[in-house]
C-alpha cells in the first residue's frame, strides 16, 4: 500500500495472524495504511520496548495489538506509548479466549487499552475503531467509513433463507 | 467548564454515575471538556436515538458510554454514530459486571466499541483513552496527558509500606 | 401459511436462522402464523426502531428475538413495544452463548424480556411459550398445544436403547 | 385486592419473598390481581403437583415462579400446566444466582420457561411481562401499562447528580 | 440379569443413555442388578411422580439419575423418595454440563442428591458409589468391589508410553 | 452421644467447622452417632492415610468430608477406603467455593465421591444422605428420617410474609 | 539419557502423557535428566505416598506433576515432600481444564504448588521452570537455558505471513 | 534483616502489599532475606525493565511477583530474567482475582511463571516455594523449612471446636 502507515498491527505470535489478518484486510478496504509485525511481549521483550517507545515517532497514530492467553502485549504497549491502543483477545484452546479477554480488558486505572471482542469480530472491529479515530481528522476517510457502513447496512437481507 | 465539550459521557441510569463520575473527573484534570447525561437504552430509547444520531453534529469527538447488566447503551450508540465509542461495564450486584462486560465487549463485526475494565478503573481509563484520541490532533492536550502520565509514574513509591 | 401472522420472529443476522428456524417450524406445527425477518440492532438500527415501534400496529401479538454475542436485539425491541418479547440466546463460537445469555436475560428493571435456553432448545421453546401466550385467548390453539404436549409425552420411550 | 387473581406468584421458600415481593408490588401498581404462595418443589412436591395441575382451573393466566440454587420450581411447574410460566432466578450466597439462572433458563426443548434477570430486577420484570401478556386481551390494562412505562421514561433525569 | 434389581438408573431422555450406559455396564461388572428407564421430569412428570414415589416399594435401594441442562430429575426424584439418590450431570452442547452440574449439585438444605462428575466418569462413579452403599450390607458385593478396585490399581502402568 | 459412631465427619481445617457443624447437628437430630475430626490432606497427610485406611475397621459406615479451595480431602479419602464418601465443598473467599466444588465433584472414573452443595446446605444434606444410606438397613432410623422429612414438609408455610 | 535424573515427571494417568511428554522433551533439549512415571493419586494412593516420601532420597530436585479434573496429584505430592513441586493442569473434556486448574492452583497456605498453564504450554513451561531452578546451582545448565531462550527470541519472525 | 537478600518480592501497587506482606513475613519466619519493592508494569515500565534485567546481577535467586487485574508483572518479569519467577494473583473487586489468575497462569510456552493461589494463601505459599527452591542448595534452610512444616503439622488440632 502507498498510504502512510498510520496504524500498527502487532501480535504476539505468528499464529495470531490467523485472527489479526482480518484487521489488516479491513484497513485495506478502508484505505488506511498499516504495518503488521510480530512483537512477543514474552519472547521478544526488547522488541516490545523498542516498538512501543518508538511507535509515535515512527508516525503511527493508533496501535492494534492482538494476543492470546496471558495476553500482555496490548497493556504493555499502552504502558510505553501515548498513542491509543486497541486490544484484540485471540481465542485460545482451553479457555476460549476468556483468559485473553481478562488479560487485556482488566487494565488498572492509569493505562488504558480499548478492548474489542474475542477473535475475528474483534480484529475487524479494532480496524473499524482505528479508522473512526483517524477519521476525526480525515474527512476523506470519514466518507469512506460512512460508505462502508452504509454498504454494510444495505447488505442486511430482509428475510432469512 | 469553558473548554469545548468534545467528550460525551452517557450512562444508563443515575446509579451509574457513582462509577462514571471518575471519567468526568479525569477529563477535568486533563482539561478536556465534556457533558454528562443519562441516556437509558431501555427506558428512554428515543433519547438514545436522538443522542447517538446527533452526537457528531453536536460537536462531540468521542463518546464514553457506561452501563450495567444487559448493557446495550454503548453498542446501540455505536450503531448510530460514526464517532469512536468507548464502553465502561458497570459492576453489578449478582454477576459483578461480568454481564455488563460481555454485553459491551462482545460486539459483532461491523460496529465497534472499545471496552475498558469493569468499574472505576474502566471509567478513569475511558477518559484517558478519549484524551489520547483527542491528543492526536491537539498538541497542548498531548502535553498535558504526557505530564499526567509522568506524574503518575513519579508517584509510584519505591517500597510498600 | 394463511393464518394471521401473530408472532414476529426477528434475528440479528442470517446466520442466526440456523437456530431460529426451529422456532418457525414449531409455530408451523402448532398452526400459528408468523413472519421471519432479519433485524440487526447494530447494522440496521433504523430497521429495528421501525420494526419495534410498528410491531403492535402490524398485528403482532408476541415477538421472538434471537441474537448472539452482545445480543441487544431482544432488549432493544422490548424497549420500543408494549408486546411481550421472548429472547433466544444464539450459541457463539468463543463463549458458547454465555455472552448472548447475559446480554438478553440480565435486563434492568422496567423493560422485560423472557429469555429461553441457549440455541435450538431455546428457539423451540420460544415458539411454545408464544403459543401458550396466544392460547390464553384462543381455545383452538390451546387444544392444538395440549395435543402437541400429549404427543410429546407419549413419545418418550420407557427404556433407553 | 378485589381484582381477579390472574397471576400466581409462587416461590420455593419464605426467604425468596425478599426478592419476589417486588413482583407482587409491581402487579399491585398495575392493578393486576395475584396470589402469592410458597411452593417448594423439593420440600412440598405434592403441593407443587397440586398447584401446577390446578393452576389453570383456578383461573390463573400466568405463573411467576421464583427460586434459588438448584431452582426446579419454574421448570417443574411448566411441566404440569399449559399456562405461560415466567421464572425468576433468586440470588444465592455462594454462586450469586448463577446456579439459579442455569437451573431455570436451560430448559430442554418441549417445556418452556421465560426467564428474567437474577434477583429484584427479574422479579419486577416478571410482573411487567405478565402484565404485557394479560394486556393482549385487556385494553384497560394495556393503557395502565403504557402509562406506567411512560412515567418510567419521564422519570429518567437528563443529567446525573 | 437374574440379580435382584437394587439400583434404578433413570435418565431424562434417550440421548442421556450415551452417558448413562456406563453406569449400567459398571453395575453389570460388579454383579449388581439394575433397571434402566427414561423418566423425563419435564415431558413425563406423571411418570416421574409414579417412579419416585414407588421406587422404595419396587425394591430399589439406590437411585442413579442422569440429566442435562436444567437437570431437574435427580432433585425431584430425591424430593419424593427416602432412598439415596445419586445424580449424574450429562454434558451439554453450549455449557458443557456446567448447567447440569449446578442444577443437580446445588440442592437446598433438606433434600440431598449426591452428585458425581460431569459425563462418563460421573456415570461410572455413580455405579461404584451405589455399589459401595449396597456393599455395606452385602459382603459378597464388598468383596467383588474390593477385587474390582484392586484390579483397577494393578492396571495402572508404571511408565507412560 | 451414646449411639455407635457410624458416620465420620472429617474436615480440612478448624475453619471448616463453621460449615461442617451443620452436618453434625443434623446427624444429632436424627439420632445418628458420629465423630468429628480435623484431617488435613495437605498439612497432615499421614493422619489422612491412617484415617482413611482405618475408617472401615473403626466401624464407620459413611464418611462425610468437607474442605475448601483445592479440596483434596474427600477424593483422597475415597481413594483409600471402600466406604461411601460424601463431599462438602466449603465456600472460599475469592472463588466462593467454585474451586472447592470442582476439586471434589470432578473425580475421575474409578474413585467416586458423592458431592453435595457448596456450604451449609451441603453440610446438612451430607448428613441427610448419610442417614438415608444407613436407613437402608436400619428401620428405626428410616422412621426417624421419614418423620424429619414430614416435619420439614409440614413446616413450609402456605403464604410468604 | 545418561544425565542424573534430577526431575521427576509424574502424571495421573496414561492419557496425561499426551500433554506431559512436552515436559519430557523440553528437559531433553536442555540436557536435564528426568524420569517419567504414572502415579495416580486416586487409583494408586500407596504408590503416591511411596513416591512422594521417597522423591528426595531418590535424588530428585524438582517434581513436575500433571493431572486433570479433580487433580490431586500435585498437591498431595507437595504435602509429602520438601522438594519444589510444579503442577500442570491437563485439559479436560467438559470443563476444558478449568477444574484441573482450580484443583492445582488453589492450594491452602502451608503447602505450595507452582502452577503452570493448562495443557501443552504448561507442560513445556514446567520443564523450563524446573531447569531455571536447577540452573541456580548449575552454571552449565544456566548457559544452555540462556542459549535456548536466545534461540527462542531469535526465532520470532518480524512479520507474520 | 542481615541475611543476604535472595528473594525479591515485587508488586504492582501499594495496595498489593496488603496481600504480599504475607510473603514477606513467611520469609522472615524462615530466615530468608528479601527485598520488597513496588514495580508497576504499567505505570513504571522502565523500572520493570531495569529490575527484571538486573535481578540476577543484584544477587536475587528467586522472584515473587504479585499483581491484580490484568496482572502483567509476573510474566513480563519472567520475560527478562533467567531466575525462577513465582506469581501471586491478587484478589480484585469485580472478578475476585479470576482475572489476575488468568493473566498470570496462562503464560505461553517459552516463558514460565509458577503461579500460586489467589490472595493471602498464594503469598504465603510463594514464600514457601521460594524457600524450598533455595533449600535445594542450603541445608540449614532445608532444616528450618522442615521444622516449620513439622510445626505446622503438629499444630493441626485433632478435633474441631
Amino acid at each position: 500500500m502507498s498510504a502512510p502507515k498510520l496504524v500498527a498491527i502487532v501480535m504476539g505470535s505468528q499464529s495470531d495472524w490467523k485472527t489479526m489478518h482480518h484487521a489488516a484486510e479491513t484497513l485495506e478496504k478502508l484505505g488506511v495504511g498499516y504495518s503488521a509485525e510480530i512483537v512477543s511481549a514474552h519472547r521478544t521483550p526488547d522488541r516490545l520496548v523498542k516498538f512501543a517507545k518508538g511507535a509515535e515517532a515512527a508516525g503511527f497514530k493508533v496501535i492494534i495489538a492482538g494476543a492470546g492467553g496471558a495476553a500482555h502485549l496490548p497493556g504493555m504497549t499502552a504502558a510505553m506509548t501515548p498513542l491509543p491502543v486497541l486490544g484484540v483477545p485471540v481465542e485460545t484452546k482451553a479457555l476460549s479466549g476468556q483468559d485473553s479477554l481478562y488479560s487485556i480488558v482488566q487494565m488498572p486505572a492509569g493505562v488504558p487499552v480499548g478492548c474489542l471482542a474475542i477473535g475475528e469480530a474483534g480484529a475487524i472491529n479494532a480496524a473499524l475503531l482505528a479508522a473512526a479515530i483517524l477519521a476525526l481528522d480525515d474527512k476523506a476517510l470519514a466518507t469512506r467509513l460512512a460508505d462502508w457502513r452504509a454498504a454494510q447496512t444495505a447488505a442486511v437481507a430482509r428475510h432469512p433463507e
